[in-house]
This record gives C-alpha cells, sequence and structure tokens, in this order.
C-alpha cells in the first residue's frame, strides 16, 4: 500500500489528504450527495454489479448526471485497488450535485472514490451479537443512499453513553433499519420478516432473502412493530461490512435466541455467495 | 472586485474555485457540517453579533469545535467584504465536521466562509407576494442551522413545475417554515402568529417579533394547523436574503390580504432597523 491511500477525482488519480471538493459544492454548502460503498477481498470487489445497480438508481433519483458510464466506474475500481496495492479493504463512491450558481440548483455531478483498507469479516460466527438501542426517527428519501447520516453520527456519543453498539431506528413504532444496516426478525411463527417500506434496501440483504429462501425458510416482507420485538424468535443486522451480526438486546432487553441455529445458517450460505466471488 | 471572489479555508484566504474540502471531510461523506448567512450592505455586516451567536449555538448542539473565536469570525468577515472589494453581498460561514479517522467519528473541525454579490434588497414593498406550495416534511435537528437541503434543494423542480415560488413546510398539518424562511400569519382575531417549535429561528424571525412589538400587534408563537390558513387575514415569510415577503397564495388558494397594511409597516420598521447599523 502506498503512503498515502489514492482517491478518484473527477478523472484524476488524487493523495487522500488533497483538497478535492470546492465550497460551492453543494455536498459542503447543502448537504446533496448520494453514494455506495462495498468490501472487495483478495482484490475482488463484491457484487460490484449489484453496488453500481443501486448507485445508478441513487444518482438518477436525486437527478445527478455523473460523467462517468458504470463500465467506466467499474474500471475506476479496479484501478483503485491495484494502485493502492491492497487485498481487502473497502471502496466509497461519492457523488454531489456540483459546483451551484446560486447555492441550489444543481450543477455539474462530481464523482469521487475513496478506498480504505479493512480486515476480510472475520470466518467465526459472531455469537455474542450487538446491542441495539432504538429512536424514533424516519430517514428522509429512505429508498435512496444519500450521504445524509446527520442524525446518525450525531447520536453517537447517546449511543456509547446508554451502552449500545448501534441504533435501530423506527417510525413512530413501526421499524425501519440501523443507521448502516438492515434489520432481520424471526417472527414468533418461525417466519423472517424484514421491512421493505422507508428504508434503504441493502444488498446484504438481498442475499439474505436469497439465502432464506434456498434454505426454504418462510419469508415476510411487511413493517414490523417495536412491541413485536418482545415475542420474536432472535433478530440480526446485515450490511456488506459486517455482513450478519445477531443482535443480543434492544434497549437492553435480551433477544430470544431460539433460531440462532437457523440465524447461523444463513451467515454461513453468505459467505458461501461471497465466495463465489474469489 | 476581485476575478474571483475570495474565500476563507482554515486561516487561509483562497481563490473561490480552489478545492479545500478533502474527501475525508464528514461534509463530504456524511452530510454533517452548520452555517449561517448574513448580508451586509455598504460593506456592513447585518446584524452580525445575532447571527455569530446562532452560529455558536449551532456548532455547540452539533459537538464542532472551531478553532477561531466568535472575534476572529468577525475579523475574517471584515477582512472578506474587504478583500472582495464588494460593498453589498452575501456571506456564509460554515463549519464541518472535518477529516473523520473512520468516515464516522468527528475529526477536527473545519471553518470555511464564502462570499457572494448582491443585490441590495429592493426599498419598494412586495406587494405582489409570493405563491407557497405546502409539504409534509419536518426537518432534523430544526432549531440547528444545519447544511441539511437535501428535502428542499431535490424538491425544486416539483416546485417549479407546480408554479411554487416556495415550500411552506408541515409537519403532519401543523406549520413550521420554509426552507430558508420563517412563516407569520395574522390570525381572523387580528393576532401576529409563528410557529415556536420544529422550526429554526430566523434573526429577521426576531426583528420582526421586536417590530411588531413596538407596532402594539398582539402577537402569538404558536403551532398554526394547515386548516387556518383559510382563515387568516394575511400572510408573510421572512429571511435574512428576502427580508419580508408577503404570501400571495398556498397551494393555488389566494390567501387574504386584509391585513397587508400592517405587514408594509412591519416591512418598513424592518428597514429602519437594518439602516441602523449603515
Amino acid at each position: 500500500m502506498p503512503e498515502k491511500e489514492i482517491y478518484y477525482a473527477n478523472g484524476q488519480f488524487i493523495a487522500s489528504d488533497t483538497p478535492a471538493v470546492t465550497l460551492k459544492d453543494l455536498s459542503v454548502q447543502r448537504g446533496y450527495g448520494i453514494f455506495d460503498f462495498f468490501r472487495f477481498q483478495n482484490g475482488k470487489p463484491l457484487f460490484l454489479s449489484d453496488h453500481l445497480e443501486r448507485l445508478q438508481h441513487s444518482y438518477r433519483t436525486m437527478r445527478l448526471v455523473p460523467n462517468e458510464s458504470l463500465d467506466e466506474l467499474a474500471q475506476i475500481v479496479e484501478s483503485l485497488i491495484l494502485r493502492n496495492k491492497l487485498t481487502d479493504g473497502g471502496i466509497r463512491i461519492i457523488m454531489t450535485g456540483g459546483d451551484s450558481m446560486n447555492g441550489y440548483d444543481l450543477g455539474q455531478t462530481q464523482t469521487f472514490a475513496t478506498v480504505q483498507p479493512l480486515q476480510p469479516i472475520a470466518d467465526s460466527f459472531p455469537r455474542t451479537g450487538i446491542r441495539l438501542l432504538t429512536r424514533n426517527y424516519q430517514r428522509q428519501l429512505p429508498e435512496v443512499k444519500t450521504t445524509d447520516y446527520l442524525m446518525a453520527v450525531w447520536l453517537q456519543p447517546w449511543m456509547k453513553e446508554h451502552n449500545g453498539d448501534d441504533i435501530l431506528y423506527h417510525d413512530n413504532g413501526c421499524i425501519r433499519e440501523c443507521p448502516r444496516s438492515n434489520f432481520f426478525m424471526f417472527s414468533n411463527k418461525g417466519s423472517l420478516v424484514t421491512p421493505s417500506n422507508g428504508m434503504l434496501k441493502g444488498i446484504t440483504r438481498k442475499n439474505t432473502l436469497a439465502v432464506a429462501s434456498k434454505l426454504k425458510i418462510s419469508i415476510e416482507e411487511r413493517d414490523i412493530s417495536v412491541d413485536e420485538l418482545d415475542h420474536c424468535k432472535g433478530c440480526f443486522i446485515t450490511s456488506s461490512t459486517k455482513r450478519l451480526m445477531p443482535v443480543h438486546s434492544i434497549d437492553g432487553k435480551i433477544v430470544s435466541g431460539e433460531l440462532l441455529g437457523k440465524i447461523e445458517q444463513i451467515w454461513y450460505e453468505l459467505i458461501q455467495l461471497e465466495n463465489s466471488f474469489l
């Protein structure tokens, strides 16, 4: 790996600490940006086409018009991995509203990509689980992967004070997602339930549903009320960075581990899916 | 005025098109930033101490720790006006979460300031009024002047398609604010009513309340329901950029102009307040 990471900024490769964004850019002035993030392992990006497709959905919904095609973005990703001499890490492609003439109307979309080294996710099942804290909050434009993490970043000290590992957003009692993960629950009838509205549809969420279907687990994509958590048979969250993490407790109440074995099966199948890229 | 505006970035004065923000900055990665904006006229910033006080409230609430004291910021403002050889314009001070080690925890706060030429606001009362469109939306952390204008920028094409000049946010029927202005209504009893919860308290809002009090107008700071608009005797919005604009229509329905004379009185008194700085 070079001394400093090498990033991509609008057609150029730059050192990671080189300023690349002007003060007129709508990301700085108005928080207007989208991104996608994915891991690479042994130099191979995982589920790249899924991530690029979601990126396209995000930039189109936000009316951003990048100069780069999806094929060109895939080449930039490959180039970033090679130039940074990394085998395992994460890549973030960011697109912003660009330099605005009046601080409000969109300018030319700016495309950036950053890279960071990451250890591959451990290959032993994370049995201990994480502690979630619920919070009433609905993300704006939830189906788009915007750069709006204002609330999540702002809540970090609160979360740590209350011994939480992550936050579970609900919209007036209706569970949505964690700031960077999707939420799954085994209902008291043994179905795997996950929200499908008011949240971002993760790539690992999609893979989890595919795997569960293969394992003949009954699936329900529907709203989950906070009250329903008391009677569930197990919960977990999924994300590209964490893959799958069982939930140990929610607001201090221990979550049932009755179907932990099934969660471990899903976790195992997710690794098999990842391995198909290597 | 120099060929390019001169901006401020962390202790340095730079040309406006010089990239100043790195890709690790939490404004670019996570939309984490605050700002304040004010006009200057004849080279004199208007209500500067009010704006700096609100800026301090914003950065403290968001746990940002700038290197610059409020006195130093006032000097930077003065310097920006002189260096840009401008008599009339607007200045925006922006603070961001800085370069984050993990893309989530706050780094060293970055302080930026931009300047733009602006014509002084016309000194004739804007009798025609603006057309508002209501939209169900509650800003997150509404009492802080964050850089989160994702929804406002995203709604611009919708607004123009529907012949609106600005958007009036309500939270499930409870009126809050416009994206960049505060809202006032004369009730059917002739009181001046303005929301005081779930919105940003503007400096021109504060001045308007002071002026209305001086004019012996009865004031109510309370929630306004969307339904109440049908029976009002006039509405207007206030902001540093627009000063005061009467509302012509809301969602296509013409707003009563019964107390337009009182609105003009307030408008006139606001100019007198501004003139006390010149």
